[in-house]
């Protein structure tokens, strides 16, 4: 087993060599750290797709580069639209991934109108995005720290959203990261994150691959650690933000936010702000993506439940607004009622 | 794959002929249809702590049936208490274990001061007990039925509360059967109930060997479930309930217990009187059972996290009074505040 490049932040789950990305398969953690090397589109997709990467800000910047391995081909219009095709079908929730999309294109029609150098443009282009992630993940780890108050703080969050969710350092984990550095982390409750265990798998591997103190808990253990009064605060991620508020994240976030609602404990939703989505209006609006029984049914070839049972599987699912203290974006913290503060942010991030 | 003996009723989890008990080894389902006999009172009591056999009834019947397999050895003192002493260690949380000791060991008594048949006294009790326990599923069933209104219901179980966890037809799957046998379920949605994956390994089955509709969701997605108005009820089993109304159940109940009362959904408690333990004024009173990091961290062999992971691995939770409709007795419907009414069944249960 050999480790992850480690820079200065600890974990990523990309690597890119212009022009080739490396991808670190997110299947086979923790028990094994395998790269894939992605060097067209339609290889990002499939990655996309087959959750060899995962996470909303990951996803976007894997798309971006996935479309900056086209080199000068991207100058053809049908093999550029076909390959935007290809990668937004890949997965539908994830708002970050049409985001990327979309700049990777703007950034190609600019250059073609330039008449610039297309290949090292569009690769620059991605570049920027990955670093601008990881910048945005530290802005969003000090906004969220500065939003929990106190010392010893035990913090519960849900799936991965941390370093391997996106360029680095994570987005709800960036906030724990940050509350660890400040010296203010008790230890962080991971839930497992059935049936795709990202907490089990990806959460606890991050962390301790840097030293942040992290428990497991089955995902039915969360109403007793949270009523016994374990948890200080439920930070997690975000795969699209509608324009109330609403949050579409990973199936059971929605049960932690009534938990943490019960027993007054504070609830944030961290994100870049490419997460937010101001066409959808509400949580309705949100596409959710029912994936397969097998995932439910097996792990690792081995069978968890008879074959063939009947499986409701939602990859995620809408917290409402009310149920959210604040929503944590890398330019500021928005604070209910979301709608004014969400808007704000988007449009000042467009013109900057 | 042999299937198991199928009565009249369907699955059950065990059968007897003096003085041999065999169990279906729960741990093989779904995958194989394993019996382990049973031949000593410490067999038995392995049997129930490794979990060859599980809930609450079931253990309690299982109990009587590994102290009836003493036979004349039941005459001596030192190995009756001894008998006793290790059954009583198998597990904390489910009173029946106790309850089945206690009616034992008073059978014992008054057979030896008649100067009896020892070993068939004993034999004869634990199987009075094991046909009382179908009988009074057959009533919680019809009582938990009747106070289901309406007909297509969808109803949500937790864990197994099922023929398996009892001498057979089950306690909240009695009701369930009962809704199916009236032509009133529309279907059942059975929750993984990590980290033993009762729902996903013992429920499904038992209720697929039966021919009553399920679909197996994980546990994270119950609270979209019950959101998106799929749920029509909540019914659970339970492993001890205090004095006033509190239920300990599977890790897990109390989550979908503020998941019912957040959407107005009902949620029942379906137990046999034998599970009410007055000597618990509240849930606090109620020892929770805290197992091994083992269950959580690997599956058949395969790891689901990094080894050496911390984990929280409670068995059990605390339901509050205040967030259960109805408690589902077989002597009959218990509703709030529980206290008269659990203190005035205990006591007709005690004096029939």
């Amino acid at each position: 087993m050999t480790g992850p490049d480690k820079s200065a932040i600890g974990v990523r789950p990309m690597r890119w060599q212009r022009f080739r990305l490396e991808l670190i398969d997110q299947r086979e953690l923790p028990l094994d750290v395998q790269w894939i090397s992605i060097e067209t589109p339609a290889q990002a997709a499939e990655a996309i797709q087959t959750m060899v990467v995962r996470g909303a800000p990951a996803i976007g910047v894997t798309a971006a580069y996935g479309l900056a391995t086209l080199q000068d081909e991207a100058s053809n219009n049908t093999v550029w639209t076909a390959a935007c095709d290809r990668l937004a079908a890949s997965r539908p929730t994830a708002v970050n991934l049409f985001w990327a999309i979309e700049r990777m294109t703007q950034r190609r029609e600019q250059i073609l109108a330039a008449d610039g150098d297309l290949a090292n443009g569009l690769a620059e282009e991605a570049e920027a995005m990955d670093a601008e992630d990881t910048q945005m993940n530290f802005a969003i780890g000090r906004n969220g720290a500065a939003a929990i108050e106190g010392t010893d703080r035990t913090v519960l969050t849900h799936c991965n959203a941390g370093a391997l969710a996106t360029s680095g350092w994570g987005t709800a984990l960036g906030v724990i990261r940050e509350l660890h550095t400040q010296g203010r982390l008790a230890s962080v409750l991971a839930t497992e994150t059935r049936p795709y265990w990202q907490g089990a798998r990806l959460t606890t591997w991050e962390l301790l691959q840097d030293d942040v103190p992290v428990t497991l808990l089955p995902d039915p253990a969360a109403g007793a650690a949270i009523k016994q009064g374990k948890v200080s605060a439920v930070v997690v991620g975000a795969d699209r933000i509608a324009a109330d508020g609403s949050a579409a994240n990973k199936i059971g976030t929605y049960t932690l936010a009534v938990l943490a609602r019960q027993h007054g404990i504070p609830f944030y939703v961290a994100a870049p702000v490419s997460t937010v989505d101001l066409e959808c209006a509400t949580g309705d609006d949100i596409p959710i993506e029912i994936r397969s029984a097998d995932e439910v049914l097996q792990f690792r070839g081995q069978a968890v439940a008879p074959a063939g049972t009947d499986v409701w599987n939602p990859a995620f699912d809408v917290t409402p607004p009310d149920l959210i203290t604040e929503i944590i974006l890398d330019s500021g913290r928005i604070k209910p009622p979301f709608g004014p503060g969400l808007s704000a942010a988007v449009t000042e991030s467009s013109t900057r």
